[in-house]
């Protein structure tokens, strides 16, 4: 049996684009003792793995050029040489980027398909467990405080903005065009959201909607957000900085924020984070989550690309704003 | 009867230089009922005070134009009408800059005279404290750990130095000269020290010395050496960022780093701080630091300037790196 994946064939210089990547289909080995053989029906696209494409030491090692691609994905155990959970079982494992894989036990969880199974890749998954840690346990929203998200209406923003507004926060959000603000405002449900392309001055601009300041920066973007978020943020405000999209394709070093030293005046606590560093919170965040979500309190979207071949597509995506909510990338049906 | 005191004459533009401040005479006036006279002996000199001659909000009030400016000092009452105080006692206070000051009791301590008068401006006093406060509580130092002090031979950095060795890090420290390199190697007992000014790339410097990285970094200068650090910080280190002595005379916008978005991979908290928020620590920085001190663990430096009228170019040498130590101004003798 044949499988089709994603290789990274060259490291992209800058922006990414189509022709870093190829589509190569593969013969699928027979599954070892202990491993399964899966059928990847959805594949998570996700900014950080811009990262990985770069050759550096790293929390993770770099992706190897002329291999798969790696990330989330949300399969069907299809065949089983004694590994961890018997055929039909829906999972999540890492081995996306191609639409079969033969896998171990390592990161593969098991998943109840009573949600959407997509939702496994964002707001039930990486993503979801990303804005739940990030936020709670960095940013220490306290009620009546308030919160900056940038690249709000992306699959992590759009999930701090809510869980920020449950835990009793006043929320503003950027995005990068009219429609994602009026997402914002009309079903994220931020008290302020922002078009930071067209806002001018963005201290200015938020100072205007929240002339109090902010108490929590929630940081995906980097640059002049950064800076306008060391502008407006209160004493003791935290900056919890989970990404910074506006730097991953930069060709030389970026721009820093001019104006870093009102950490000290300000006593600003900037903390850089990422998920799996806070698996002891998962827990917490699937019965929450699962909870909000029964209740009508969290929402989500995804823009969902169709079959492998779109997948460098989707990811291209990414860094041209295309994406509102999860980006992912529907391999095969449900159930076959 | 009349004291001298030290004017702001104008808003420095850049490096403050002599004529921004202004020597008067003025008359001092009786004390009101439970106010006291005092007589300064020894006045400290700060680079944070650079940030007061700014119009601008910040945690404390810029300096009015035409007035005396304020920082600590070192003094002994000579008059009380009903005041906190004796006759006779040593006090700290923070109506420097003028010879004698006639106050009430806010932000008024007593000290024990058993050690040098200056001490309580120095090692037993704000820069010890901030030193002490900095380090433990946002440096959190284990033993084994590695620790970057910027302006290591200065006031606060110095002793930074010594708490680090104290609490079993191995210390790396930087200034602006060889014998300044010199006195944190055989007297302030840095494991590894360099002259910034002729290191080259201080990234490459500092793994040179210390190619595991560095967990924590106390931060008093900004600009190229916070670049340094966050190229060099270890995974989950910590940067307790004190002040940026770089970017206190800059005219434009500085330049920021670059490399901020190494916080998320290395996982790295940045934290602003300023001393006053921690005096919760106060009885224990004086029970710890007296201690060290007794045992020899602790030994300190001071650039002594003789005289009020010396006191503005103590100020504008700390921005040259004339200062080893802390820098103070002599206004008396101890006893009249």
């Amino acid at each position: 049996m044949n499988s089709r994946e994603i290789h990274l064939k060259r490291r992209p210089n800058g922006v990414p684009t189509a022709a870093d990547f190829e589509l190569a289909t593969v013969p699928v080995p027979s599954p070892k003792p202990g491993e399964m053989l899966v059928r990847n029906v959805f594949m998570s696209v996700d900014p950080y793995m811009r990262g990985r494409m770069v050759e550096r030491e790293s929390y993770v090692p770099p992706f190897r050029l002329g291999a798969a691609l790696e990330g989330g994905a949300v399969a069907q155990v299809v065949e089983s040489n004694g590994g961890p959970f018997p055929v039909g079982t829906y999972i999540t494992h890492m081995a996306g980027w191609r639409e079969y894989a033969v896998i171990g036990g390592t990161g593969v969880m098991p998943i109840d398909p009573k949600a959407p199974l997509s939702a496994y890749l964002g707001v039930l998954g990486m993503p979801g467990m990303t804005a739940y840690a990030g936020l709670l346990k960095h940013g220490q929203p306290k009620e009546g405080e308030t919160v900056f998200v940038s690249a709000a209406a992306g699959a992590v923003g759009s999930l701090v903005c809510q869980i920020a507004r449950i835990k009793g926060c006043k929320v503003i959000g950027t995005a990068g065009s009219d429609d994602k603000v009026r997402y914002l405002l009309d079903e994220v449900g931020c008290d302020h959201a922002l078009n930071y392309k067209t806002a001018g001055d963005l201290t200015k601009a938020i100072s205007a909607k929240l002339p109090g300041g902010v108490d929590i920066y929630f940081e995906n973007v980097g640059g002049a957000h950064l800076v306008a978020a060391l502008n407006v943020m209160r004493p003791f405000g935290r900056i919890a900085v989970c990404g910074m999209i506006d730097q991953y394709n930069a060709t030389t070093m970026p721009e820093g924020p001019g104006n870093i030293v009102q950490v000290i005046p300000k006593r600003l606590n900037i903390r850089g984070f990422i998920v799996s560093d806070h698996y002891d919170m998962l827990p917490a965040f699937m019965t929450d989550m699962s909870q909000w979500i029964a209740e009508g309190r969290i929402k989500w979207r995804e823009t969902v690309y169709e079959g492998i071949e779109s997948a460098t597509d989707a990811f291209v995506g990414l860094f041209q704003g295309e994406n509102l909510g999860k980006a992912v990338v529907r391999l095969g049906p449900d159930k076959l």
